[in-house]
């Protein structure tokens, strides 16, 4: 690289200020700094401050139930929409409750149970106005598959229900827990890739579980991979029947079908919202006028009428299996929080207001332990309901308790109307359901853009699928937490070069017209250096400076006698990363280069000062910019060549 | 803030180029660079290239046995230094092994043992010059008391001898498995401030071990904790035996003083070189000659004459305490590791000599697993013999050789001097060396630089001291990993001001004379945009435009219309960090403000090139350094006063 348009704007070194060591500040001034942001980064207590006690009430009242802020401005117009919406959701939310609770091997009457009171508490408490509640697909499967390794459902029902409630319960108290210790980031540590494949696993479970109902089964593995799946379904070929299978296909075909229809043309939402329904109320009528069910198509069978009993004396916590309800509880109100977190957000961000994770956790944990006393079992907000209300034109959260009344009407009279519902319908309304969260198109995406994503997306649906739902998950946060512990202890190191007729420095492979500077060479750490990397950096920066000799006497260039070191990203260094910054100036005095810092933060600054090795590099070596580290290396280059350092090297090695 | 003086150099918008997406790579060689920077960063293969296969077998040689590569150039000069270092080390390592091996719960001769084999191994495997090879206290106790929880030594001393083989062999297994397969930057996860606090820790529980040899105890506890030794002690004041007592506070005495000596007049570090041979000797002349032992002083007593016996047929695989001796084995292993690498460094700096940890690694692994079959235990290389060996003037290797030597000689013929040698004597030598390891200075040092990483070190000693060796571990790194994860989880975001009369800007809390930009609110983001943080910056952005909207409004300034973001610091981003800038950009809009990037870096332009944010943002907006996004911005400013963005504003939500 010719070096002859290498032009300085200036040669007066002292131009600018020096490298500034922050005003000092109290050690528990900055604990309180970095809780805050730890704990409230979204500052909730804001609007609590300069007021009085009984505004403060006022306040804190309108915090935990929102709908006292809300509820006031409430209109006629507002009603009509979130009126027609719960009708809309609630007409969904029937037969997908009974669904998701045969999935949970739960009673079907329990899906309904869900859609009754869970969604009047969210009313109150919750702050999105567009999350529609209920129970999911997910959480139901792991819910059976998570109980069902400790008790049979079939043979123990009565136990396995109050385990799914205690379950629920513990859910609910860990989910507010975490809402009231401000530990809503812990969800954070769930990627979006890892959400992807977790969820597109998860659907595949649960369409190749709804085999049994295709096929009508009797029998079915309680495993939900795989291999054990499918070796259930094709060692029992004799047993399948066709009269389901066709019914189930057709269904399937039918609510695809609207599905379609509705997202070429979104005026027509409401189609594939009814499609559910009116596949129940036809299988019914098909099943009820044939009399299929004398003919191995399953049916659901009796409903017991009327509303949710009270369950809170099912609660079990002297039992030998407490572990593996708080286990279930734990996880699957983890992943219920993921999604109903995520799912509130996202439609936050459509309508422009906010969504307080915290407070939503708070909300989603009493909404459980509510529903646990009261026959439910774990809700949320699904994402397949919430996007079928807000296309219905939701306004608040009423439209939830307008769903939570049609449901109770339900409950009070029309129970006896789903005698005749084939579970084969159901299953198709699972399917139908679960395809849309096979999300291979955001698979793609990861590909394209985040080689690595792409690896944790696909291992947890490989988990999910060929393992457990469980393992899936470890897997995937455990290559997530795996990445970010390689990424702090493999921090990116690159040399700068000089952007032509310009003060400015930049990554020499980024920016290819760079140039560079005779016998400087610029490193910068693109990284926090911490103990898990310091190892490292010392070896780097010396290959670097390796390399670079290497490359010089190849050429016969000038020789190298300075390095550079842009501290620009360098966020925070610990003792173990001085200790390193200390090595490298040893090694490099014992060389004969000098050490020179570009640019280094606050925080750097602040401890480079505390362990006196800003005296021991120098103040005068550390520059605001590489520009300036650059200007004055040339300086001292032209001051006194051919090797101004030799002496001080010399001096160095004598003290 | 007045900002009269802010004087723009050019008003040339296009002076300097655009922002510059890299040149493509194939997936295939970024993936061979990431894994050679993980796993090859020092570059060890260098030297093979471009050799002949012959060439490349005798660098291979010399690669795994140095010997090969200095013995060639060994001159009569290095022997004679090399001669007297290893016959002072010698003189240190067999009082020294016998102590630890005591300490350890094994037969004495195994002290001797293991200061035999081993340093031989090492010699031609190992690439430190300074390095004595022996046994460690810390490990000793880890071995006593992890292996001393399943089996008893004094009622089962076989089982407890083969066990000890047992988890050295796994120990040496383990070691050279992480060389082998460059896994040696597993090391660097235990901290700096963690093994300051775990072997203060470490050096405590073994001094108050020692109170039983002072005290003279027959009886004494199995745990290792503070509570349980003290109470230990205190419940036999009457078993107390004043004779032991004196004998090992004057020896004590000795001993420090001597140290102290030598540490003022570094000329005469043979003093407290020889102090604890000399101790020995006078200890057991003193027994022998008033017939202590037989009023309580306890003495050695027998060691068999003889060298190393064979010892890979005691080595147990098949027994129900397989699992301990592997826990043991690995824990330990690692432990020295990380002492041995961490001497071996230090020592090579002060030589400038190039140590690779990897290839140090496997030179440990090799000398353990001879050693467990040669009836030794875990060795390493311990700082307190190195230092000697180092101020001994030692040159290579060799100074094991003469100290192996030594041994061998003691072994085959003196073994019986030892008969009379005090417990009492060789508890003191222990305490004397423990107390080196009490580093307060380096505790107060952390406390004054990095409050963090005070507190690791603090919990590291707590956990050693309060509960046992591996609890105060396992916290130590914990926390360490923690404060990783919170690291990556809540990274530092900061406002942006000038720096008067030129186009720097910098943080406004460090450089407290910039001045601020009327209508543009500059933000720098410093740290990595990953899943686990893309949530609390989305929520932090938020927050800052907040905090600057509201700061506007009372004082009545300009109001804000842009917002850049400095991407400096961000050295990579994943797909959950690029959809929270597709948020921000969003929600921006819809607010009315134009979200401007600053600098993204060679990985950052990729990844926002290929999900096409580029694109949703443009090219435009992208500018090389704050100082020509804020000139752009402010040409915008001034081209279409009052609200150049409203009409985009308004054009973005049609679409």
């Amino acid at each position: 690289m010719g070096n002859a348009d290498y032009v300085y704007p200036s040669t007066n070194v002292e131009r600018t200020p020096r490298v500034v060591i922050p005003p000092p500040q109290s050690s528990m001034k900055s604990l309180k700094y970095n809780l805050k942001e730890t704990f409230f980064p979204d500052d909730p207590l804001r609007q609590f401050k300069n007021q009085t006690t009984s505004r403060r009430f006022v306040l804190g009242l309108k915090y935990f139930f929102p709908i006292f802020d809300w509820a006031p401005s409430y209109t006629l117009d507002f009603l009509k929409s979130d009126f027609i919406a719960g009708i809309t959701i609630a007409s969904l939310a029937i037969p997908q409750g009974i669904s998701y609770a045969k999935l949970a091997n739960l009673p079907p009457i329990l899906g309904l149970y869900s859609s009754f009171i869970p969604p009047l508490v969210y009313a109150m408490m919750g702050s999105s106005r567009d999350l529609a509640v209920g129970t999911v697909a997910v959480a139901s499967l792991l819910t059976a598959s998570m109980l069902g390794n400790v008790v049979n459902a079939n043979e123990n029902p009565k136990l396995y229900l109050h385990l799914a409630f205690t379950a629920t319960f513990v859910a609910g108290v860990f989910q507010a827990s975490l809402g009231l210790l401000r530990l809503g980031f812990i969800v954070d540590f769930l990627s979006h890739a890892t959400i992807i494949g977790f969820m597109a696993g998860a659907a595949t479970v649960v369409i190749m579980q709804q085999l049994k109902g295709i096929l009508g089964l009797n029998h079915f593995t309680h495993s939900t991979d795989l291999v054990s799946v499918m070796r259930s379904v094709f060692t029992q070929t004799h047993q399948w029947r066709w009269e389901s299978a066709v019914l189930g296909f057709g269904f399937l075909f039918f609510l695809l079908t609207t599905r379609y229809f509705s997202k070429r043309k979104p005026k027509y939402f409401w189609v594939s919202a009814m499609a559910p329904l009116t596949s129940v109320i036809l299988g019914s009528l098909l099943v009820y006028l044939t009399h299929a069910e004398k003919h191995g198509v399953q049916v659901i069978g009796n409903l017991k009428k009327g509303l949710n009993p009270l369950s809170f004396t099912d609660l079990v916590f002297v039992s030998p299996y407490l572990t593996t309800a708080i286990k279930t509880g734990i996880i699957t109100g983890v992943i219920a929080l993921a999604e109903g977190i995520a799912v509130g957000r996202s439609f936050a961000m459509f309508k422009n207001y906010h969504i307080d994770g915290n407070k939503e956790m708070i909300a989603f944990g009493t909404m459980n332990i509510v529903g646990s006393c009261t026959s439910c079992y774990l809700t949320t907000g699904p994402f397949s309901r919430s996007a079928v209300n807000y296309n219905a034109g939701c306004k608040t959260a009423v439209s939830n308790i307008v769903m939570a009344l049609a449901v109770m009407v339900t409950l009070l009279f029309l129970t006896p109307l789903f005698h005749y519902t084939p579970l084969v319908v159901l299953s198709s309304i699972i399917i139908s359901a679960m395809l849309g969260l096979l999300d291979y198109e955001a698979a793609i995406h990861l590909w394209t853009v985040d080689k690595f994503d792409f690896i944790v997306c696909i291992s947890a649906y490989a988990g999910v699928v060929f393992a457990s739902v469980e393992i899936g998950l470890v897997i995937a946060v455990a290559i997530s937490l795996l990445r970010l512990l390689l990424f702090v202890a493999r921090p990116k190191t690159f040399i700068l070069g000089n952007i032509p007729n310009s003060m400015i420095y930049r990554n020499v492979e980024q920016y290819l017209n760079t140039s560079s500077v005779p016998g400087v060479l610029i490193l910068e750490i693109d990284a926090p250096i911490y103990f898990a990397n310091s190892g490292y950096l010392r070896e780097r920066i010396a290959r670097w400076v390796d390399d670079e000799e290497d490359k010089l006497k190849s050429s016969g260039e000038t020789s190298l006698q300075y390095v550079i070191l842009n501290m620009g990203a360098v966020g925070n260094i610990d003792t173990s990363g001085i200790s390193m910054l200390e090595e490298v100036k040893k090694v490099m005095d014992r060389r004969g280069l000098k050490l020179v810092l570009a640019n280094p933060g606050a925080e750097v600054m602040k401890k480079l000062n505390k362990s006196k090795f800003i005296e021991k590099i120098g103040q005068e070596w550390i520059h605001l910019t590489v520009g300036e580290a650059v200007e004055a290396c040339d300086f001292m280059l032209h001051r006194c060549s051919p090797s101004p350092l030799k002496e001080e090297s010399e001096a160095y090695n004598k003290v």
